[in-house]
């Protein structure tokens, strides 16, 4: 009897493995934007603060989107992306007249493809939230909502942030 | 006579442009430490928010810095080098609640030689204040107010920044 009990025991450890791996694929937006990898690396754009939402962030971008961000060139060219990262603030321990980065809040990716995304200016939108990086939004219409905010930026193709310059 | 005076104007200017070529060299420390090419370019470490001086800015590493920041070894290696960018806060103009960079403030280096700078935690501080990157300092002693503020940190090697990390 103890030797049936392991053996269940031992099969349902695989079953429960099994499901795990299935789930174990990057996280992926509603509209199908899989979570983006290696963005940390990625070249500033400009840092940002968010009193409203105790957020300090900073945007990156890949080569494309940097290159274009220094060259002036709109569109943004298929291929760019943007990272926008948000950490809620804390006061630096040592320091507390310095506002930091504490837990990771989100990171938002804006994805340059100007017919995919053609409904939303020729951007992607996706958002993942928390240290799980939870996918933002119920259905695809959720990126609505994100060029809504985006729209009045027509003149920069939709992008809020430019390029932060030092002489 | 006009043609006595276009002479002795052109070789005024010409006397213009030679002593402006003798001071063409690049912004340079009370200390010797020559303002750094570059480092905008560098991978992001943090970046921070200093509402008493009406700040934010970014803290960028090289290579070796960035290494070392995700690594955790401590000192950090010759050679290692941080950027701390400064920019005067302002309103974004299409979306007030967020705080960006306005006008360049100011940079700011620290450079890892634990036998050159070794009075001040084997850390060589410069700053280059304004647009025109004007060197802080009146002499070399300056280093020691930077080290004054850079001493409490001796456990993370006299950095008060840590690497802002994403899951």
């Amino acid at each position: 009897m103890i030797k049936k009990n392991l053996l269940i025991a031992v099969a349902a450890a695989w079953l429960a493995l099994a499901a795990g791996a299935g789930d174990a694929g990057p996280p992926t937006a509603p509209n199908g934007i899989v979570m983006v990898q290696g963005y940390r690396e990625w070249q500033l754009v400009a840092p940002s603060f968010r009193p409203d939402k105790e957020h300090i962030r900073v945007i990156l971008g890949n080569e494309a989107a940097i290159k274009a961000c220094r060259s002036g060139a709109r569109p943004f060219p298929d291929g760019a992306v943007f990272a926008k990262i948000a950490w809620k603030t804390r006061k630096h321990p040592e320091y507390p007249d310095a506002v930091i980065p504490g837990p990771f809040a989100q990171v938002e990716f804006m994805i340059k493809d100007a017919g995919k995304y053609k409904e939303t200016g020729g951007w992607g939108f996706a958002r993942f939230v928390g240290q799980e990086l939870r996918p933002y939004g119920r259905d695809p219409g959720f990126a609505r909502e994100c060029f809504a905010c985006h729209e009045p930026l027509a003149g920069n193709d939709f992008v809020f942030t430019v390029l932060a310059e030092v002489p």
